[in-house]
């Protein structure tokens, strides 16, 4: 097997800077979040405790925390904390019907909701915090803001019906796929970031610059998701890899290798992904074409792209600690997996 | 069996004064709907077509803009009728989310959605047409508009989940089922109402008044629905009677007649709804029960006690031809069950 190596020049990056830097400020949101998932109905704040209660990086909250300080905020925040919970409950109302939709097993390495309180409840719990999102955003009284995240929301749910439908097609393009998952995952980053710079009182260039890095930013973290699923760094496996293959879906690295191995692999592809009968041993040799064809390399460098971007899109805003925290944050998405 | 009569007192109503009032608006209500539904996804229109193209009655839009006329403005209506069509859309993502949680086979008349699109698609194409709402909202600039909406969302699900954790339970008192029907139905008819008016700029007085009207109007007609299920009026059962019984469901007639046959029906009790071990013979038993024991008749006053109480809510509305005709949809949610 050809082992992949990281390029040589992609800095490493690291996310600890932004989480010390941003710890004041994220306990209030923890504390924002605790406080308005609960209601009279039991199930309501068991459930929704499950998933919260069972961490996950908070990293969309912590982007619009650090988008609105980027921007330039000293003081105290007090719109940037709402739509930052607002922006957590969102991303976890879509965990909990992506749950159902994809009849998963485990989630943030618990048991899913779905699979202990039923569907019924994960899909009417999800409407809650949905709801409760809209109500944070109405407390700061930002129209703008409430947009952002309005339009991110439906664009999430676009992007998520069209993965639906096109789940296992090998044929799908690049732009197509990078459309899939600009909009289920980048959007929400994006929307995390702008709301925040625009909950601040940003300017337009700022909150400008600060939608494209959570946009670019956000690209980095999926497609270097869907390179760890294959191994990533090659000798050292994610814990995970490998359930997209078992899921059967066609991500970059699977896409790219399809394309580059056709009219000699076509019979595997069609019966591993298309058809969906898989073997056990049939990830070992997806993975083998994968790497083998460059495809790894290829999604890994898209990612790197990406994160170029968003480092890019940085330099509109005042140099600052937390401009730097970001940057490094852009760089860690993709060499976590390189 | 021992016939139902409708108390004499009480006046038939009607709604088709009110329909006609408000027909220029409410079609400019329906192509608002027809354009904000569409998505370069395609499945969504298609699904969405099948739910709002099937019709049903548009009561809460209408009331959305019934509220802003009956508050007074006579010009052309801008923010009322984006919140009309948002009210839409957020029934209509409930309806999906509901057919899914409950299984249910059909949806005003036709095949329910997730049996012809599966579950999937219909959980995303719910939160979809939520999301839709709440950008619709967004775009009237007006945030108390909007934290009606908002809360009621959170409400409703709450009222949801509620439901599904005690829908098999006969030991539900009359205040719990109340506050029930009044977070899953009433509250969406109170939020429809009162934001109609917030969005013309009606002053506190008048949108308390159709906050108010919207709450009992909706109470009302949910009582009246669960009294149709048990025939209403005993010669003329509906066409969808015994529904609730044959899905074990402990509304208001059932709770009644259970808690008056104590002693000596507990078993059919236990084994038809608890249980939910029913024959088709069952049915013909419980209605008889429901009507012999006065608990239908005790429904449809409360029903009746409810639209007294939304008429009286109107008092407080300067009088015009839109007031009277919201007095008589009062009157008729009750009489076309009694």
């Amino acid at each position: 097997m050809e082992a992949v190596s990281a390029p040589l020049s992609r800095p490493a990056g690291q996310v600890d800077d932004l989480v010390r830097l941003a710890g004041p400020d994220m306990a209030a949101v923890d504390a924002l979040i605790l406080d308005r998932m609960q209601s009279d109905v039991p199930v309501i704040p068991l459930l929704a405790e499950h998933l919260v209660g069972a961490g996950g990086k908070r990293l969309r909250p912590l982007l619009t925390v650090a988008a609105a300080r980027a921007a330039g905020v000293e003081g105290p925040l007090d719109a940037p904390l709402k739509l930052a919970a607002a922006v957590e409950f969102i991303h976890t109302a879509t965990l909990l019907h992506d749950d159902v939709v994809d009849a998963s097993q485990l989630r943030r390495g618990k048991v899913a909701a779905h699979l202990i309180w039923g569907a019924p409840s994960s899909v009417l719990v999800g409407d809650f915090l949905f709801a409760r999102a809209f109500e944070l955003m109405v407390e700061t009284g930002d129209m703008r803001a409430l947009g952002i995240l309005a339009r991110a929301s439906a664009v999430i749910s676009e992007g998520e019906v069209l993965q639906l439908t096109r789940a296992h097609d090998l044929n799908l393009d690049r732009e197509t796929y990078l459309k899939i998952i600009g909009a289920k995952t980048a959007e929400l980053f994006a929307a995390a970031a702008e709301s925040g710079a625009v909950g601040a009182g940003a300017d337009r260039a700022a909150s400008d610059a600060l939608r494209a890095y959570g946009m670019n930013l956000g690209l980095a973290f999926q497609l270097a998701d869907d390179a760890l699923d294959y191994g990533g760094k090659a000798e050292t496996l994610g814990k995970n890899a490998g359930d997209d293959f078992r899921e059967g879906k066609a991500t970059l690295p699977l896409i790219l290798a399809f394309a580059r191995t056709r009219g000699r692999e076509d019979a595997f592809w069609d019966r591993t992904i298309t058809k969906g009968h898989r073997t056990e041993d049939d990830f070992r040799r997806a993975r083998e074409l994968v790497i083998g064809t460059g495809a790894l390399g290829a999604t890994l460098d898209e990612a790197g792209a990406c994160a170029d971007r968003a480092k890019t899109a940085l330099t509109a805003l005042p140099r600052s600690a937390w401009r730097s925290a970001l940057a490094e944050l852009a760089d860690f998405a993709v060499s976590r997996a390189a």
